[in-house]
């Protein structure tokens, strides 16, 4: 039986949308694979009876509960506040905290403002956790077996005091946790329904946590097992039920793993888009390291630029800048051009206009020139609006690239 | 007194951190939009007992909760479940979603997977609502002068539905909300704490419901009012201290703004970009119209590429890549071999490796070419991680074009 945790944010611009909680993100992330079940996300405003309310409700159903932000010294900061209020003590005064201000202040030739005396004030039953990245001040509070933690909400500070006070903390209590064995396994050219297929019942019939993770093109399962066996099990039975799909045992994403086989064999890479308008390019470089192997893309957008990647006149005419030649020439004149090793092409009709009967919305056609300058090109059709078809036919053509280097 | 309404996410993976919770995020923007307050977000497990357990409590402290995830067909999606547990009914089958499902597979030539059949239930009491945007049903429950709505997780899904089938279920019950008069100003090259400190304390005077949402490079403004006056009064102070930011008096983005004064003036666009690797390419192609104006780009990655585009060797090797003279030459020689009449050249370094002393990682060099052949370099130094800075470096090129051409 795992122990429970809870987040708890603090903060009107989260609940407005001002601010995407990405620190509950980190938390969920972190406590998980530390161990903990993780039950509850919430956010709540800047209110003490919010804060007083939520917390209670968070405490009820379990161990561990972290909450971030409104910790500042500005008047609407009040998690000290509703904290205190929950357990009822007061907030007292931290001298040692309101030595580290007067220091941090004293190196801008500063007295500490007023307001900011606020940061050296905690509940009276709690622990000052000294934040080393900024001057809000952290607290801990151990109470019938339960442990309440708060954290500044600045990504920054929240992440560097997790590892730096919050972890110690967790390890003195939780030090057994680190038992339970992690599997995860990401896979492309399968959807969600067809990988459940494919497991089978029968491969739930264990004990264990398991999460599946779809996004365009491709699935990433999440296992955790208490048993080296189960463990052991499911992992012959993914290798087996799953293979022709999987491409990395880790969370290393599909443009990573090609991008390490790429450099691997000392080949490289280009790319034409035309419908995904540089979303391809952007996804492969969106990782450090892309230099390895990325030469660079060309967003043939224009039939001024396909017709500099080689498409000919007559081809737009007669075939169509949406067509498999155009995809083929582009995959095989941007290797050309940019001197790599392989090259793709992407044309196709994103959408929502440009459709019509014999060539719909989602219509896409992929091409791959290999380094003998030879081609393939593939068809598609994708369903779903423009952003839709854009990174389904970005991830399969990623597919297609993996396919033929694996 | 604002209608309250919170947010309740389901899904073991949000839980986890493996997905940030966006959809929070846009739905707190646009619940608040609309007028509501917006008084807690969740997540809770994909269970049965934890959906109907949360729901409750978000059903006790406000009038709406919209729910998002857990609608999928594999077997850990269990919210239709947990919800029809809270109030006690059956679920019932769809024919007419069930028959959109037969039509959507036919497509592919392919029959309902029977996991997949699981989409065309929903809770007895509940109304159906069509998903035009997937395969996942969602739904909508009036109970006891309170509203649940139970949306799909997968963001794209969720938008759409919001505006296609929630928006219409909110107006009919709080038409009334509609009256208040809002107000939405998006502006570039400004921050948060500028925009703050410019509207300056006086702003704030009136009684209005203010809403500020920073993003890369960017800060929209949103502003609901109930007195046409102060609406007025609003609006004039906000163009007076804002001006040279404000882009647009409503939704629309940067990017589009910018393809609407192009396509007028019938010029066009090419952009060489180098640490943003198609980022910018990406955004620009990511809206509807592009090729009104868009010649299309080139992801000068490598060296060999931006040699491509007229980068002297002794350049590269005097200056570097990451240098004035190159994101000079890169807007100039994309503009030629493109035949655009505006060119945009960037080159960076966009981290975590790569820096020195000299050149940091975050350093940026943005280029702009113009129709006269003539081109200007401004340099940057970004704060972030590797993905905050190629945001940042997109965003801020797509000002300094705007701030020529408008």
């Amino acid at each position: 039986m795992k122990p429970t945790a809870a987040i708890l944010a603090v903060g009107n611009e989260v609940l407005r949308g001002s601010v995407v909680n990405t620190n509950a993100a980190f938390l969920g992330r972190e406590l998980s694979h530390f161990g903990f079940e993780v039950v509850s996300h919430g956010v709540c405003a800047d209110s003490r009876q919010a804060i007083r309310f939520r917390l209670g409700e968070a405490l009820r159903r379990t161990e561990v509960v972290v909450m971030v932000g409104g910790l500042g010294p500005t008047p609407d900061d009040v998690t000290r506040e509703g904290i205190a209020a929950h357990f009822n003590v007061p907030l007292v005064f931290s001298a040692e905290q309101y030595g580290r201000l007067q220091k941090i202040y004293k190196r801008y030739g500063k007295r500490v403002p007023s307001l900011v005396k606020r940061e050296a004030f905690y509940p009276e039953n709690a622990k000052p956790l000294i934040n080393r990245f900024g001057i809000a001040l952290g607290f801990s509070i151990e109470h019938q077996q339960k442990i309440v933690i708060a954290l500044p909400g600045v990504p920054s500070e929240l992440k560097n005091m997790y590892f730096d006070v919050v972890l110690p903390i967790l390890k003195k209590k939780y030090g057994d946790l680190f038992k339970s064995r992690k599997l995860t396994v990401r896979m492309t050219g399968l959807s969600e329904p067809e990988v459940m297929k494919k497991l089978g019942e029968n491969f739930f019939k264990d004990r264990f946590d398991f999460g599946i993770y779809p996004s365009a093109g491709e699935v990433m399962i999440r296992i955790l097992s208490d048993s080296a066996g189960v463990h052991q099990r499911l992992k012959k039975k993914i290798a087996a039920r799953l293979k022709n799909g999987i491409y990395s045992w880790d969370e290393t994403p599909l443009s990573v793993v090609i991008g390490k086989i790429l450099a691997k064999k000392k080949k490289t890479l280009a790319v034409a888009e035309s419908c995904t308008g540089g979303l391809l390019a952007s996804r492969i470089t969106s990782h450090p390291g892309a230099s390895l192997f990325f030469r660079g893309g060309t967003v043939a957008y224009h039939p001024v630029v396909k017709k500099k990647l080689g498409v000919p006149e007559k081809v737009l005419r007669e075939r169509g800048e949406v067509s498999a030649p155009v995809a083929a020439q582009l995959a095989k004149g941007v290797r050309v051009w940019m001197e790599s090793d392989y090259g793709i092409g992407i044309t196709g009709i994103a959408g929502p206009d440009g459709g019509s009967a014999s060539k719909p919305v989602g219509l896409v056609y992929i091409g791959l020139a290999s380094p003998d300058g030879k081609s393939q090109v593939w068809k598609h059709v994708f369903w779903g609006e423009r952003h839709q078809v854009q990174d389904k036919a970005a991830a399969k053509a990623l597919e297609y690239l993996w396919r033929k280097i694996r």
